[in-house]
């Protein structure tokens, strides 16, 4: 029997855990469930005989070291920054272990030992990272083996809400962690080169200079860059791109809508309202606006930011509550805190509601002296709120790699991303079974 | 004999070296002035026989004690976060100290220690902060004598050039730190509260919330927001007045075209761009333009920014070359170090060329139920690139202080500011006699 500790058992973790358990009997597993909080890991578990769940602080070193013992495999759900220790113990004991999250530099510096230990540390296969890297790069190495010349790399992703829960102006809800949306974006110029050329986009600009997508069968998205698309050149060995552009997905009018917050100063996080219990989200809104005692707080705003009278960015403000005389109640709170929890009045889930992971690339290359071009996108909506879009596409490539590590599909070593064929093939093969299945198309 | 010791012989040295040389006689001192740059120490003391230049490294502990010892006052001009450990040495021998420069939670910490060695440590006492203190404490003690409720104050305070060097589009040159300059206004929303209302700027919209004022026989200036205006509350002891701010001065228009660079990115001291020696300034401009081979780089910007055929900020961004093709040279720079080199080039001081400090403050108070408003502003120009306007203001309230103390009418100890009368008056009264004159006007 081989046993696989699984550390973390939150949201994302759900759909992971549950493939399994649903294949501990034909592979012969018993999986070990840990997280701070028992009752979410017991929850995860169920009543499964091939799996324990159990109160469990990966931080303490004694507890982790004797957790680690006898395991064949560990999938560390912890915040991205939490991995290195437990990855470290995994190397002295020789067991393989997989994480969803970016390789951060403490990581790479690992690639050496676990290459001499002869173990395996699989990163950032989840979804963004993860099947982005796996799906491109599939489509990347078959434009090689045929000979062509890169051209452009574009790619995209976005955690939305799916067609059939969607109905609120601005087309979205929170399916993810709210605070990261609203601090999306922050922290310095977004980065990308087209042809040839540098593009820096500030942040008060990021959202005006969007992109229209649109996917067969599934209408328009827009797209706005990420912070650092120069970082995939060396990843997906695109050195020499000209072109090299990474983003996120939203529905058409969002991020126009959401540029007002940005306008206002809303969503910073770097300083707090004095007294901010004590205000209303109008008092809020009004906080950003120059004082005048003639005008309401919906005239300034428009005045201020050039709404015009008919312009549909409005019935969004005011749905999402701007001028409402709810209190605030959060006490010293930063901008971002308070937008947050204005946003979570009305962009929470509501129980029948579905998450939807939409991704699209497009590669333009030459080939023998012709300019071709290939566009390959996926659509996934979410079982339910436990069984989500984003569970699903963040748990199962790490629960299928982990099953192909396990009997001996994937034999590599060292500090690793799913960007070779041996990997992302049978991943997708099986994600593909599973429904999450890219359309590829040659547009010409 | 009293022995006085200068630390720091830069720009704003000079005109405060200068009063003290030429008084030395009269009033039986001795100054020795000290800089890391001995051949700028020498300059400023030139010939005097009752003045002594020499090498000095004031962050060396040992050469900083046997220096002090037998001192009677200390000016220390050294940049801010430098003087506490002069000040500390100063406690402990018993020296009285001098410096511009803003009180930091540090130098706050010593008060009770200098209280207890009875040495005066003054602080702030330069133009902004200092000779803005002053005026502005001078008419709130006023309107409290005669018993006037406070209703607000504004106060703004400018470094420009003189209406006679004028001779550029932008009304602008620079006459103090460029640095400082291209990155005014950055590091968190600026804060002021008006009718009792907090309101809040982000950077990307400060060069757009801009008020006009005039000053008698001097014209029109815009003044934009200055980071924390809340603090001087406590300062001015307002604690509750409903209406407080603090602003810097340009000439009008200067705002909405530096507004400009802010939209672009180009203020931005956050990352480098790569490659940027290579680069000429079109290019650095191009590079926050979106990617688009059929126009050039004008018409993009136009579009981008909105700016009409027949804008006048156009001639601005013209004139000061974003557009040229001058080599940028610097070699993985900053956008905001990237725009201090383009605005080197063409807002340097030509030998001729002096500058100006301008000052205004309003105040509005209620008066036996009468609404009452005073203004107070200060225009002065530099006598050249010497004795330019900056060092005037700044070291002369320094040196008449120095005096005061030394002369023993100022007999105050602890971390103080000159909100005092007793400091103020005469230190004002020998500005005024200087040319440093500010005309009060009671407007109702």
């Amino acid at each position: 029997m081989k046993n696989i500790l699984v550390i973390g058992a939150g949201r994302s973790s759900s759909s992971m855990i549950k493939y399994f358990l649903e294949n501990a009997e034909k592979e012969d597993w018993f999986i070990r469930v840990g997280d701070m909080n028992l009752a979410l890991a017991q929850e995860k578990v169920g009543e499964s005989s091939r799996g324990e769940a159990f109160a469990f602080n990966a931080l303490n070193a004694t507890e982790r070291w004797a957790e680690l013992l006898h395991k064949d495999l560990v999938v560390s759900m912890l915040p991205a920054s939490l991995h290195v220790e437990v990855v470290k113990d995994c190397i002295k004991l020789g067991i393989h272990v997989i994480t969803p999250s970016y390789i951060s530099n403490e990581m790479k510096a690992l690639d050496e030992e676990a290459k001499k230990a002869g173990v395996l540390v699989m990163n950032e296969i989840g979804v963004d990272p993860g099947m982005d890297h796996m799906s491109a790069k599939k489509i990347l190495d078959e434009i090689e083996e045929q000979g062509g010349k890169m051209d452009s790399f574009e790619s995209f992703t976005g955690g939305l809400i799916a067609p059939e829960s969607d109905n609120n102006p601005w087309n979205y809800k929170f399916t993810w962690n709210p605070r990261n949306v609203v601090l999306a974006g922050q922290g310095g110029a977004a980065k990308f080169i087209q042809e040839g050329q540098y593009k820096y986009i500030p942040y008060h600009k990021l959202f005006r200079r969007t992109e229209i997508i649109e996917i067969d069968g599934h209408g328009k998205f827009e797209g706005y860059a990420n912070r650092d698309s120069l970082k995939y050149r060396s990843v997906y060995g695109l050195e020499n791109i000209p072109t090299i552009y990474r983003g996120t997905l939203r529905r058409v009018g969002f991020c126009r809508a959401w540029n007002m917050f940005v306008q206002l100063g809303m969503t910073d996080d770097t300083y707090v309202l004095e007294g901010s219990e004590n205000m209303t989200y109008r008092d809020f809104t009004n906080s950003f606006l120059a004082y005048d005692p003639h005008n309401s707080v919906e005239m300034k705003l428009r005045y201020y930011l050039n709404i015009e009278q008919d312009d549909y960015v409005w019935e969004k403000l005011e749905w999402i509550g701007l001028f409402s005389d709810t209190r605030v109640e959060l006490k010293d709170a930063t901008p971002a805190q308070i937008l947050q929890k204005i946003l979570e009045d009305k962009w929470s889930l509501e129980e029948e509601d579905k998450d939807m992971i939409v991704m699209w690339h497009k590669f333009t290359y030459w080939l023998n002296d012709e300019f071709k071009e290939i566009h390959s996108s996926l659509v996934y909506i979410g079982h339910d709120q436990t069984y989500t879009a984003m569970s699903d596409t963040v748990g199962l490539p790490v629960a299928i790699c982990a099953k192909m590590i396990l009997n001996g599909t994937i034999k590599m070593t060292g500090v690793q991303l799913p960007i070779y064929k041996e990997i992302y093939e049978p991943v997708m093969k099986e994600l593909e079974d599973m429904g999450m299945k890219y359309h590829e198309k040659q547009v010409r």
